[in-house]
């Protein structure tokens, strides 16, 4: 699983500096997480193949998290798209992404709307799914998260000799079962196989106030990436604006047993970014700043 | 009177150019032409004072050339703008964006609707006047032609003295009136005065086939920024397209008899935009590339 950072401020565009987004490559499958204004010029700067995306999820309606929308969609179709793409999103941006679209596009958008609060399976396949699960800001925002599904057993090929198992049961011992020989001895499942890589799990929370309500959704996931707009000097306008300071994320980090979290959506009042990782790792050290065209690979 | 480019690409962004736009500045009065995904962020890496702009105009419907409105606008909120904003668009530009502001904004923005084909000014001070005038492309388009006003006459303190003009006529003389003295003798106004410098003209074109019609209304001007799309190779594209080549916006600059040409609005089918200077120079050899970044000044 690789995710790479195509933003990691907030609304008001500063220092070099554009809105929060990202792309996640799960089975080299992309998927774009919100979409602001210049989110196109940042996957052509990174190299990251646009017409590879199928998924767009939009958390919420403001325009940092959802202004480049029209202008992606409109170069999908230049570039001679003709796959469908799904946006799954609040109605609002459905409304405003079709208004702007008088023209006929190569392709279909099939839109997946998200109510106002909603904890669901938007995307499933046999390898893994996304869903969607409610976090706390000034208009209803949704987090992302992306869950591979159970790996499969890893065959041990000199036991499975040794036990003369035959090939059509390769795929159920696979699966976890046990095996049953022609004498009726029990073989089980974990003497000739051994466990897969745990599934890899990605959690957005997108924008939302400090929320202990989201550690159940997010619970020992390997990558969090949480907002921090503000440090702890700004605990109040934090509060005021339902955003988080970097010494909360940190704490969310902490109460759901992540393994690594990614802190982002910083105010364009602060130049430097360093302040953040300092004040984050002083209570979760292992924090790492969403640095723009920074990717994430575990 | 100063012209910096924003952005010289045309649709499709690509090779680190950004859609057209182009901020000028006239008697320190910031004008916004065009705002395509991206202009507020160029904005800011070229030392525009984005606040200083009180005019938009916007040249027609497509998305190059509007999409970066509502984001730029949100941010001008963000920064604390009270001062009003005037936009000179479509009436489509004003349902897009209107739609999308669900919050109030600190200031008002004041809409000047263009119809589909009008000739008109639009902007009228003292100084200077701005009027759209229209050009030929697949949707209603115009292009804007900036005109400072008739500069006055510059005196000539010592023959003041020697004709012993009374001050109070000074203002009259450098509105080039004669002036008769005590005696009744007339004093022409060329013999106490000089001419001031010609009025500054800059014009652009925004997207446009080639079109002899516009001739007339760009007749002389300094400056022409005159969209070229694509090479001679592509000719018959841009028939197509309602777009112009490097040699046609060149034979349009000659028959205009324009003072200099700036060429963009470059498809990305082209990553080199050398060849579009010598295509064009060869028909009008006072031609420059709009590179992004760059500023005009004369």
């Amino acid at each position: 699983m690789k995710v790479t950072i195509l933003g990691n401020n907030s609304a008001l565009p500063a220092h070099g500096r554009y809105p929060t987004s990202q792309v996640v490559d799960i089975n080299d499958q992309l998927f774009l997480m919100d979409c602001g204004e210049g989110a196109q010029m940042r996957m052509h700067q990174y190299g990251i193949k646009s017409q590879r995306i199928n998924h767009i999820f939009i958390s919420h309606i403001h325009g940092d998290h959802y202004l480049g929308l029209v202008g992606y969609i409109s170069s999908l179709s230049l570039l001679g798209r003709e796959k469908e793409l799904h946006i799954y999103c609040p109605a609002k941006i459905k409304e405003y992404v079709m208004i702007q679209m008088p023209w006929s596009l190569g392709f279909e958008i099939v839109f997946h709307l998200i109510g106002d609060i909603e904890r669901k399976v938007l995307v499933e396949t046999e390898k893994f799914s996304v869903s969607c699960f409610p976090v706390y800001h000034s208009v209803p925002t949704h987090g992302f998260l992306f869950t591979e599904k159970k790996r499969k057993r890893v065959l041990i090929p000199k036991k499975l000799q040794e036990y003369e198992i035959p090939k059509y049961y390769y795929s159920k011992l696979a699966e976890g079962e046990d095996y049953i020989d022609k004498q009726g001895e029990l073989v089980k499942n974990e003497w000739v196989t051994t466990e897969g890589h745990p599934p890899k799990t990605y959690a957005y929370t997108a924008d939302t106030r400090y929320a202990p309500e989201i550690v159940d959704d997010i619970l020992h996931v390997d990558l969090l990436y949480h907002e921090t707009t503000y440090l702890h000097d700004n605990l109040l306008k934090a509060i005021d604006r339902y955003h988080t300071t970097a010494p909360q994320a940190a704490e969310i980090a902490l109460q759901a047993q992540v393994q690594k979290l990614i802190i982002g959506h910083f105010s364009s009042k602060y130049k430097e970014l360093n302040p953040f990782l300092l004040e984050s790792q002083q209570i979760f050290p292992s924090t790492e700043i969403a640095f723009e065209g920074k990717t994430f690979e575990w």
